[in-house]
């Protein structure tokens, strides 16, 4: 594959000169032109050691409007980021619709690194890339544009180049505080590389490999290339694919798709108040045991409260914090997003809200909002709603495997429980500000919100991520569910010896230790507080 | 003054249940009027060990609605803190307009423990609480309200409370990871805590000392001063100080008022081609050590760049960018601020970006909008713009005392050559977007402006944040004056043996090691790593 790319071209300087004029001005224009749009522009970054990654970033600053252009790079990680899934940083460095953003390396760093160094095998790199593939999909969905770049040396090339960088005392290479040993394995690198972008090269986000031995030449084809694209872009939509899940399930006005999951609930299920009282005393007091015990493992807990209006998440919420220390957990209810939340991916503003290991967030409502409300409501379309089950899942999916326990809850009431407690909301002062038209609304599309309910629970009830149907019209009977539900679910993960010092992270399907890191920054402070 | 709070009041618990039903209307009431107004809540627990702070945040969480309610803590702290100036954790802990958070501790945690520790001295600690009370004031004045509560306890009572604590296997103190050894000192924390509180215990920010012996006395007394204080002041305007810098230059009419420091600078000022190529070369070479130096050395760069429209801001941020990797700087132009952040006071969108230590902030544009655009356009009212001087000074002060290198840079071009440029631009098709109708609107306001950049530069000129006038006439001369100056600033930064470890925090005027920190949390965790 990289033959193509090692042909020696060049670009002298006078042509250099002349068509960086143009390129710049058309690049300028198009920056503007993007400004009015709903598309972020996501630039990766990539390729060999020595082709000058830094070099390509900086000449992109110098070409573009710094308003709208960040870049981000992945070697110097914070705890913030090492104690959060792996993702969560990649989901900060978002650009936002109408601008873009240059990610050194991006996601394909670790799993690149990872297999060099050996620290996995192929198949579990294909897996990895399976999930890149997935990831950018859903990016591009949802109207990003994904520009990937590989610039590439030749092995004679390259030694010469980095010979060069190391002459040079104020060489950018040299200040460099970790240098990988990539060239002395330059076929395994090559292999490993082109295994990479086979994989990941879909024609919805193609890599441009770019030849990188003249620099004139490699600026020149990066600006024509990411002009062209985007160019393309914003005259033509994104292609579109069919969402993985059909929702095939719901067969509309058959008498079969009126029966769901909801009706096997048995809603008449009650607990006596004095078996209430004890229970709920012993639970509390075993759950902030077992938060404190979760903190000092590092595992987080993320709990997602979805349910009918007045089906009772807030008095359950209420049962769960009482016990907990403050200091642990946050609340997270779900109204209507900020600007800056509707500016990127749905996903977006629940991934700000994860919490570092050891730590709790509750999410009063949640990113099941996409397939009840807005699915209802006709806030997502058709297409977009679909495919949230698929996004979801592989979200859940991410965080569970970075040692997350997440529990999932859905509060069901009766219709005649809901009426009586809207009744009897409207009569209590301070409660009455929590009933509104749209509650009364809602109740009227009760039948669409039980297939709606269905299809969720169906389709992302996933092995490590299923649902918690809680019957909802006793109140007591449904907080000891959840209170034994999250206690049980704790417990079982606290025993998990796998997880029994979640201090590593996870790629590739494998949990690494920071010790075997390839990509973590050894700068001089680190050493120094290692002694 | 505690003798006052040592009186054993109790409540019973009949009293405790009828009054609590009655509160909690109350509150929930409240902050639903809350959410209408432009008012944050800022709600502050502190008080002698075994108070029970724990249990009253967690009955607030309990009473108040989760929505619109968030509480933080600052024993477990991350990278992403400790490598920023200390109040940026705060900033970050700042509720938008209509909310409430509760601090535990907040930004009185540290002096008050360094003091008790005997790490500064009752001047230092004074002059620390000087501090505080200004960053109240600032707060307040912008429209929060800051409730304060104090718990306390006689020697005895904390004795019998710590021993029961111990007792109980379940208790959250206990499973604290390092509890402090207040208890041995009572005397000395009480003195104190004395101290501290009769600093900082302003009419507009008053401290409420609460009992803590009798759980439901505490708690309803807590809820009812919460209640009133907040209905207070939704029925009243906060009191307002006149500003402490009154503007009095300026003297309308006045011909003396048109002579602003701008006359004193010779736009005259050329520089040859050769030599500006020769020099900016060696700058940018010199420039790009000095910053890879400062990243090692953890210092962080702080650049402002204001300037007169045209004024060639972007020419020259670009001339020092294409010095630096792209890894060590972002570039944050200024435009209309998002709704996130129209929610908080205005120098909220600015602490957002103060980059970690080591690296680059460049702003293209800043806080200082707040004393020329707003100030001339309206958008902020006389007493806002006025009083920005102050809180501006002292938001520089922080940044400079915690190690940031500080350089701020207005470009100034006469009005000729700004009508050239602006004539060029409209010629050039990718300058084009670059001029408005506004900038030839504010052209025309030119007066005011020279008015308002006199006051700023007069007012703000700090001995630790000076501004840079740069004559922007000639392009070659404005970039090389700039780039010098970040030079020497780089330079003589990196000399000064204070920071040669930046690796500490500043707090009470002295800067002490991470090790120092008496509220840093010793977590099983990071004892490990150490062995």
């Amino acid at each position: 594959m990289f033959e193509a790319i090692k042909l020696g071209r060049k670009v002298d300087k006078e042509t250099f000169n002349t068509e960086q004029e143009e390129l710049r001005t058309q690049l300028l224009l198009v920056q503007r032109e993007l400004l009015q749009t709903n598309m972020p522009v996501i630039i990766l970054i990539a390729g060999v050691e020595g082709a000058g990654k830094g070099g390509v970033v900086n000449r992109l600053h110098e070409w573009l409007d710094a308003r709208g252009l960040q870049s981000f790079a992945y070697w110097d990680e914070t705890d913030e980021e090492r104690q959060r899934p792996r993702y969560w940083r990649f989901w900060r460095s978002m650009p936002p619709r109408g601008e873009m953003a240059i990610l050194f390396g991006g996601w394909y760093l670790a799993p690149l690194e990872h297999r060099i160094h050996n620290l996995c095998s192929d198949a579990e790199l294909d897996g990895e890339l399976n999930r890149i593939v997935e990831f950018e999909r859903m990016l591009i969905q949802d109207g990003a544009l994904i520009i990937k770049f590989w610039f590439h040396l030749s092995e004679r090339e390259q030694q010469d180049r980095l010979k060069e960088l190391e002459r040079d005392d104020r060489s950018r290479w040299k200040m460099l505080p970790q240098k990988g040993k990539e060239r002395e394995h330059y076929a395994h690198f090559e292999y490993v590389a082109e295994r990479m972008i086979r994989h990941t090269d879909r024609g919805i986000s193609p890599w441009y490999l770019i030849e990188a031995g003249d620099v004139r030449y490699r600026d020149l084809t990066m600006g024509k290339t990411l002009l062209h694209a985007i160019k393309q872009r914003l005259s033509e939509p994104p292609p579109m694919e069919p969402p993985a899940t059909s929702g095939q399930l719901e067969l509309p006005g058959s008498p079969e798709s009126r029966i769901t999951v909801l009706d096997h609930l048995d809603l008449e299920q009650k607990l006596a108040c004095d078996i209430y009282r004890t229970e709920l005393a012993k639970l509390q007091s075993e759950l902030n045991g077992l938060c404190w015990e979760a903190y000092k493992k590092r595992r987080s807990l993320v709990i997602v409260f979805e349910g009918a209006d007045a089906g009772g998440k807030g008095g359950a919420i209420r049962r769960f914090t009482t016990a907990i220390d403050a200091r642990l957990y946050r609340a997270i209810p779900i109204a209507a997003p900020t600007d800056e939340e509707k500016a990127h991916h749905y996903l977006w503003r629940f991934w700000r809200h994860i919490p570092r290991n050891g730590y709790i967030t509750i999410f009063d409502r949640s990113w099941y909002g996409r397939v009840l409300v807005e699915r209802i409501e006709g806030f997502a379309t058709d297409a977009e709603w679909r495919r949230a089950y698929d996004e979801i899942n592989q979200f859940e999916e991410q965080l569970v495997e970075s040692g997350v326990v997440l529990v999932k809850f859905w509060l069901q009431v009766s219709d005649e429980e809901q009426l009586r407690r809207f009744k009897e909301r409207e009569a209590v002062p301070y409660k009455k500000y929590k009933i509104t038209a749209e509650d009364w609304r809602n109740r009227e599309k009760a039948p669409q919100y039980r297939t709606a309910i269905n299809d969720m629970v169906v389709y992302t009830s996933t092995e490590s991520a299923s649902w918690t149907l809680v019957e909802g019209d006793d109140k007591p009977f449904a907080r000891i569910k959840i209170l034994t539900t999250l206690r049980d679910a704790l417990r079982t993960a606290l025993e998990d010896g796998n997880f029994s010092s979640n201090s590593g992270y996870v790629a590739c399907g494998k949990r690494f230790t920071e010790e075997e890191n390839p990509v973590k920054l050894k700068s001089g402070k680190e050493k120094k507080s290692k002694k």
